[in-house]
């Protein structure tokens, strides 16, 4: 009457829960653990001595206190031994980071591409920087979990196919098989790996990396070139039946608004979007930059339209979904409070017109490697999947 | 090492992926069953027996062919014997239906209130209907699996307290507890009852009663004088952090836009709800679907202005959450093609500009009794639920 004989499976189910228990509430002993699973104390010793063993889990120094009697261990994530790496694919550039489990940047490392490079070429550069971090993480001992990339574009989930990439101009990469053919001519064999949307992974970065209890659901609003998202619910992701969900930046915001790359017209993308703001002001996206840091009208006041239409769209996904917390990332945040705190304002002043409360909004902790950060733990997501 | 021990838990979620499988493929057969879930044939053959027992399933009719040897026994729903109650709470109206596990409408009856009636005799009103319809089911020796309430605001699912319907004026509404009282009051005791949205007991409607294979998510917008929305993903609600998901009415469309009842300005309920086109005509809902049938060119034309939101509405939705079918239901779908089939073509417009094709869009199997019959279908839904 079993699901299923496999006394492996419940086993690893059971691990994988301890190890999520520990990382919500870090400094759990193995009697709170034993409570909280309803497992007996006996199975939670024989898997926590495991989970140490493997490098998942370690004991935390005990503080010599007054009090009587001797104090349970605390338990932590261990951050020595285990890594994963996470790449990520943007529009011009490769970057690659190893990570610890606590969410430590160990090593990263990029590299820049022409845009009419074709995928080939792209993924073999980024199989190169992979193999030099597997090298290192090699050499100082530590141990491998597998390999996390983010792409700016929809992806079948099995198969690894970037489907599309419209900022990139790609259109049905075999995203994993080429990269898994690269990494093998390079020596690199046997590691997990793992393709999902840039956005994706960034919202799996915020919930695989915390230290402690995450919003659900969780938005991640992830502002750059393109203006994507990407949802965790219940510790899975939502991705739509095609894999297509968070296109956040193509959501009409103004009938007759601005053509829009994506051939449409008024879309989020088109006054929210890093290049299109700088096309707005007929420059680059890094003189942009300047000109806000120098306090130029023209650029701020772009900001200010940019960052109404965030605070709408910010309002807009929250009346959908109801995120507990939304964070916000990407290089766009690099402009700071003329974008994101005019957005905020906008945002909290339609909630209060109907008299609600907004939920906490924060940025990233990743910064700038909110992506390639979030690759990484897309290999922690999937290894810590219940099933 | 089990995650527990109990033996009914795992014959329980056994006998309801049974009763899953078999309705979305009906005519599966004992040894298809087995195959398809792992279990072996004994298993399934003393499972499917309970559940035939039980008034979940029946064997079909073996078509007598002109093919060689026994046919295996086709499976399908037994709708004969279980039911459930689904009531629905609307503003000034209560309908009540008893529903088939095949989504039959086996009785629906309904009686209005004055805007302005207290939350208790609104809800004992609704009780004596329910009552009614218990009495009726046990007459025809039918069985009732639970009752479930689907109310016009966002509900706390543990306790089943409306924490807010604007359009009925309720703030914390204890409703189930409230119900369970005046149902018992009637003599209506140890029956499960559940209370939820009305848009998430509608989307639930679509997919807990669909005799086949069903788009995964699935987007129910509910049109009338609110509009909301429900998304069923992966067999789960979308409830959001605090149950307040799917308020789609109140997306801001157009920053300048009408003053909306939620206070903010340009929502999509000013466009779209019914209350807010008959408004902008100055005259009833009745009026307005009236006039509308008779080509009244002042009323077609807010249907169409209508119809173009309701058309980037779901073409927003979609690029957010890339749903597999999109399903719109509620009274508002009365006015037929004037505003549906312009937001069809505006929806088409938007996702042709872009190179992409729209998902199917369909209207409630249910029409005006989707969200009594979905509050049904909640009842179903957490009987089925797996864990
Ligand atoms: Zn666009
Ligand atoms: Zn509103």
């Amino acid at each position: 009457m079993a699901i299923t004989g496999d006394q492996r499976l419940l086993k690893r189910i059971n691990r994988m829960a301890l190890v999520r228990l520990v990382r919500s509430q870090p400094g759990l002993s193995r009697a709170e653990l034993s409570t909280a699973t309803g497992l007996t104390k006996s199975t939670v010793s024989l898997l926590v001595q495991e989970l140490i063993d493997d490098g998942w889990l370690c004991e935390d120094t005990v503080l010599v206190t007054g009090a009587i009697g001797r104090r349970p261990t605390p338990l932590r994530l261990d951050g020595r031994r285990l890594v994963m790496i996470g790449a990520e694919l943007s529009v011009g550039s490769v970057c690659v980071v190893s990570m610890s489990l606590n969410g430590e940047v160990l090593e990263r490392e990029e590299c820049t591409f022409p845009l009419q490079t074709s995928a080939e070429v792209v993924l073999a550069q980024m199989a190169g920087l992979i193999a030099t971090q597997v090298g290192r993480q090699s050499d100082a001992r530590r141990e491998l979990l597998g390999i996390g990339v983010g792409v700016p574009g929809a992806v079948m989930e099995t198969s690894g196919v970037l489907a599309v990439a419209p900022n990139l101009g790609w259109r049905d990469v075999p995203v994993r098989a080429m990269l898994l053919a690269a990494l093998t001519r390079l020596g690199v064999v046997d590691l997990p790996l793992f393709v999902q949307n840039d956005g994706d992974v960034a919202a799996l970065g915020e919930v695989e990396f915390a230290s402690g209890p995450v919003g659900d659901p969780l938005l991640y609003i992830c502002l750059g070139v393109g203006v994507g998202s990407g949802v965790v619910v219940g510790g899975r992701l939502l991705l739509g039946g095609r894999g297509f969900a968070g296109e956040v930046g193509h959501m009409q915001m103004q009938a007759d608004g601005p053509r829009c790359s994506c051939g449409r017209s008024g879309c989020a993308e088109v006054f929210i979007g890093l290049q299109a703001m700088a096309n707005t002001l007929g420059c680059s996206i890094a003189e942009l930059e300047t000109r806000v840091a120098a306090g130029d009208a023209a650029a701020l006041s772009v900001l200010t339209a940019g960052g109404r239409h965030l605070g709408v769209l910010m309002h807009n996904l929250w009346a959908m979904l109801d995120p507990a917390v939304i964070v916000l990332g990407g290089p766009a945040c690099r402009l700071g409070k003329p974008l994101l705190g005019i957005a905020q304002e906008t945002f909290e002043a339609l909630a209060r017109a109907a008299n609600l409360e907004t939920p906490p909004v924060t940025e990233s902790r990743f910064g700038d490697l909110s992506v390639a950060a979030g690759a990484a733990a897309l290999v922690l997501h999937k290894l810590l999947q219940p099933i």
